[in-house]
């Protein structure tokens, strides 16, 4: 193999397929990127069995063809230290790679490609459609805050995402709150893809915030392929049924009212700076008239603050939440204002928009004492 | 005690006397910062035994005369999450404190502050001067890299700073390297003081990157004391005679080249991504006429690289470093050249400006091989 390329390109390249690179392996092989030269060009692969990153986004020359693997942690470094813009990258036929870059020669060993596992071809698609990149990243990032991360349920540390009537539901579960948004997407049959939050992550940090950039989503019964700025990823589909989420949302809400979304958040924050233990803030909410008072009592200290409402209809209600799970739902809520709707001291807080449905949180409240 | 404050006032102290507030020690009140509120204004204070610092840069009102030792990190916590620019901090003869901003109210419990250590008074002061704020934060970065990290010679973990006919002469040694820096100042007395390399690195974080802000220097026989922008440390100074460094530069230099400082550095920054071990990366330096070949060989890979060199006086030599030695004294050097000074294989290389003597490193090689 005989490549020249440019360097930032490249740079940019293997920050795009390092995530898919993994050191927790045995497999040696699967610490590496794998760099590819052929008909198609050059480009480079990331694979960690569970997800394969892909990006040919590189301008380059190719003058023989061939594959190699080459630790990632190295080949990143070694790139990254260039002195000039035009890298060399030669590979024989023991796979001694020679990288070269104005008057710097580095010499090092690198692994069979053919060995590196090849990403998933996905031959029996079961649907494709397409989504604005910063639509679908805001969707994720709005609701993946609620994915289950232990694994006694492995279906929960996994996002729903429902396709029904064109419209694309994305749903996080876990044993506390609900988060659950929706789009418009141009795909009718009724599909629903459990995808690992692992693959949700990573592919959020490479989306581009620009809806004019498309992402395509490719899907089949096992694999889930999303296609975007010369870059695919695939990823394994989590087995099983999601939980029926649907009804925790269709109980009565006698009390509703809107809050100021910024002023209700920072008020929480700093209720958790008392907190005895970083992970709970027990918080008690008072809400009346015109006022949600919020208390604090810890070992540490108090704090007493009140956050203005308006009440839409309803009366007076006491009741404790751990902080932090109202905290993650504010910071999803990209809206000024938000409308909270309780039943009783016992029942979930719902979150939705003050118009429009394009969100849902739900979030249980601590079991009133005594 | 009873005051009120501007909150980004209060912040910015909060994180200069933060540099001085332990959490390892046994004293509970060492992890807190010192509230005072006298007839002078209000001001906080950090103190570790060995280094303390004190600012009143706040706008401020005093109401009630006082004192109060607050947990440095719940205190920090609360203040920088306060909703409104007004804080009020009133503390009751229990030391119980109340922190009011907007509708929001903390109740915290503080400790007695007459309890508080009291930063070290310097009573019997051997002399004092005063040097630009940037010019001594230059000097301590670009030195301080080589202070010795481990204590079997404790003397070694500080810096010297000698006073002599004028000029200050700022010198740290670990057991394979010198560096050496002088600058004007007016104080004509010869002194030498050995402040520890903690103490240093803390004012070098809060200086300003301005000569116009002047920093006020006192020295007694045990303490050393800086004054700039309504803030005072104090620290202890280390006990003992500092190394005769001087004799080290004495020695003669057959072979001296200049080089441009970045080129070099750069190239020996790629030398290290090819070390077997993170730490030491062995290099062989071959000066020819008009190159200098920089060549690593080790378990991972090869780096071979010329880097240009106009030679000054003398011919050929091959002499192997640690780089990261060389690496540490061109990043302090801040001259487009420099010149480094070869004897021998097994002698050091020093390195000094083209022009001017405002700064010496030395560097010992690695010990031939064979």
């Amino acid at each position: 193999m005989h490549i020249e390329c440019n360097k930032n390109n490249l740079i940019n390249a293997i920050n795009i397929v390092l995530k898919a690179v993994t050191t927790r392996s045995t497999m040696e092989i699967l610490s590496c990127i794998l760099l590819v030269a052929d008909r198609e060009g050059f480009r480079l692969i990331g694979n960690d069995l569970k997800l394969s990153i892909e990006t040919s986004n590189i301008e380059s020359e190719v003058y023989e063809k061939g594959s190699v693997a080459i630790d990632a942690k190295l080949f990143s470094d070694i790139i990254r230290n260039l002195p000039t813009e035009y890298v060399s990258i030669k590979v024989d036929d023991n796979f001694n790679s020679t990288i070269t870059s104005g008057k710097s020669v580095f010499k090092i060993k690198g692994l069979d490609g053919e060995q590196f596992p090849k990403p998933e071809a996905l031959n029996r698609n079961i649907g494709e459609t397409e989504i604005g990149s910063l639509s679908l990243k805001n969707m994720i990032k709005q609701t993946i805050f609620s994915v289950a991360v232990e694994d006694n349920r492995p279906i929960l540390t996994g996002e729903l995402l429902k396709f029904d009537e064109n419209e694309l539901h994305i749903v996080a579960i876990d044993g506390y709150r609900v988060s659950w948004r929706k789009s418009p997407v141009e795909y009718s049959s009724y599909t629903e893809l459990v995808v690992p939050a692992k693959t949700l992550n990573e592919i959020c940090r490479l989306l581009p915030d620009d809806d004019e950039v498309r992402v395509k989503i490719i899907f089949s019964s096992m694999h889930i392929m999303f296609i975007f700025d010369k870059c695919t990823v695939v990823s394994r589909l989590l087995d099983g049924d999601y939980l029926n989420y649907e009804n925790l949302f269709s109980s009565e809400s006698p009390l509703e009212l809107t809050v100021n979304t910024e002023e209700l958040l920072t008020a929480l924050s700093r209720a958790t700076i008392i907190s005895d233990n970083n992970k709970k803030t027990e918080i008690t909410l008072t809400i009346g008239d015109r006022f949600m008072n919020i208390n604090t009592n810890t070992s540490i200290g108090t704090l007493n603050e009140d956050v203005a409402i308006n009440i839409e209809k309803g009366e007076d209600l006491v009741i404790r939440f751990n902080a932090r799970y109202l905290i993650d739902v504010l910071n999803a809520v990209d809206e000024e204002y938000v409308k909270l709707h309780f039943n009783t001291n016992k029942s979930p807080c719902i979150a939705t928009g003050v118009t429009g449905d394009s969100f849902k949180y739900l979030v249980l409240p601590i079991n009133p004492r005594g």
